[in-house]
C-alpha cells in the first residue's frame, strides 16, 4: 500500500483501507524518463496523472514555434489536459517529463468505473478539481496585474526549491518572459 | 419547480424530481439591480450563484485604480470566488450585476449539508468544477498565444450576442486591450 498517497487522499475525504485498496487498483505505475512525453501532440488524453516523484511540464508550440508552458506538476499534484480528457479532442498540448519523473496512470475509464463502485470519489475528484481551479484563477490574476519582475518574486517566494529543479528557459516560458529578462531578474537583488 | 433549472441539472447527473426539490429548497432566489453587488471587496465570500437571467460580474480594482474583469457570467452559469469561498479568505475580487440580473444563491454551509443528503450532487459540482476549469485553461492559453485582435475576433465568433449585452469598456478590460483598441477592431472588418 503506497502510504504516501493514502495520507494524501484522506486529507480530503474518509477512506477505509480497503477503500484505498480498490482505488489503488486502478492505477498503473509509469516510469518516465527526462523528456519523455505522456501524451503527444495530436493524440487524445486518456488518464489522469498523479506524480509520486519528478516534475512534469503541460506546454504547447505556439505558431512561431516557441514552446510556451501552461503548468508545472510536482509530487502530490495531478495533471492532466482536461479539455482533450473530457471532450475528447485531440490535444495540441503535450504533457512531458522535465526530470526524471514517477507518476500513477488513472485512465478515465477506470475513473468511471470507480465513480460506480466507490461514490466518495467524485467528492475526491471535486475537492482536486476546486483547488486545481483555484490555482488557474490566481494564476490569470497575476497574468493580468503584474510586472514581470513581480510575477518573478512572487513565484521564488512561494516556490524556492522548485526554480532550483527547473531549467531556466522553462520557467521563463511559464512566467512569460524573455531567457535574458529572466537571467537580469535573478541577478538583481 | 424550475424546469429549465432541472434540464439543466439532467445534462449531467440523473436526478429524481423528489431530490430535486430538496436541492431546490437549499436555493434562495436575488433579484439584483444594475451595479448591485454580490461580494463586496474585503468580505469573505459564503454562497455559490446560479444565474438565472442577466450578466454578473468577477472583477478587482488593480493598483493603479482600473478596473480588471476576470470573470463574466450568464444564463445557466456558476459564478463564485472560489478562492475566498473555499479557503475562507477575505476576497478583493467583486461580483457585481452588469444588467438586471436573477440569481440562485446556494450557501457554502447549505452545500455541504446537501451533499450528505444527496450524495450524488458532489458528482454534479465536481463536473461542473471540470467545465469551469477548462474554460480557465483556455483563456490562459489565449491570454499567452493571441494577439489583441485574434482575442476580440476569436471572442465575438464565440459569443455574439454577450458582446452587444455589456458596455464596451468592460470587455476591453476582460480581454486585456485598451477601450480605444477595441473601438479601433470593431471598425475594421
Amino acid at each position: 500500500m503506497d502510504d504516501n498517497l493514502l495520507q494524501y487522499i484522506r486529507r480530503y475525504i474518509d477512506i477505509s483501507d480497503s477503500e484505498f485498496l480498490v482505488f489503488s487498483s486502478y492505477l498503473s505505475t509509469l516510469n518516465l524518463k527526462k523528456r519523455e512525453q505522456l501524451l503527444r501532440s495530436g493524440d487524445i488524453c486518456r488518464a489522469r496523472y498523479f506524480i509520486t516523484s519528478g516534475c512534469l511540464r503541460l506546454y504547447y508550440i505556439d505558431q512561431k514555434g516557441h514552446e510556451q508552458i501552461m503548468h508545472f506538476g510536482i509530487e502530490n499534484w495531478w495533471l492532466t489536459n482536461y479539455d482533450s480528457l473530457l471532450n475528447k479532442i485531440p490535444s495540441h498540448l503535450i504533457i512531458e517529463a522535465v526530470e526524471k519523473t514517477q507518476v500513477l496512470e488513472l485512465k478515465e475509464v477506470s475513473l468511471q468505473e470507480l465513480y460506480r463502485k466507490i461514490p466518495k470519489m467524485e467528492r475526491f475528484f471535486r475537492i482536486i478539481m476546486e483547488r486545481t481551479y483555484i490555482a488557474t484563477q490566481r494564476r490569470i490574476e497575476f497574468m493580468y496585474s503584474m510586472s514581470g519582475e513581480e510575477i518573478f518574486k512572487g513565484f521564488i517566494d512561494a516556490n524556492p526549491e522548485f526554480v532550483q529543479r527547473i531549467p531556466q528557459y522553462m520557467l521563463a516560458s511559464y512566467l512569460g518572459i524573455t531567457p535574458e529578462y529572466l537571467s537580469f531578474l535573478r541577478k538583481t537583488p
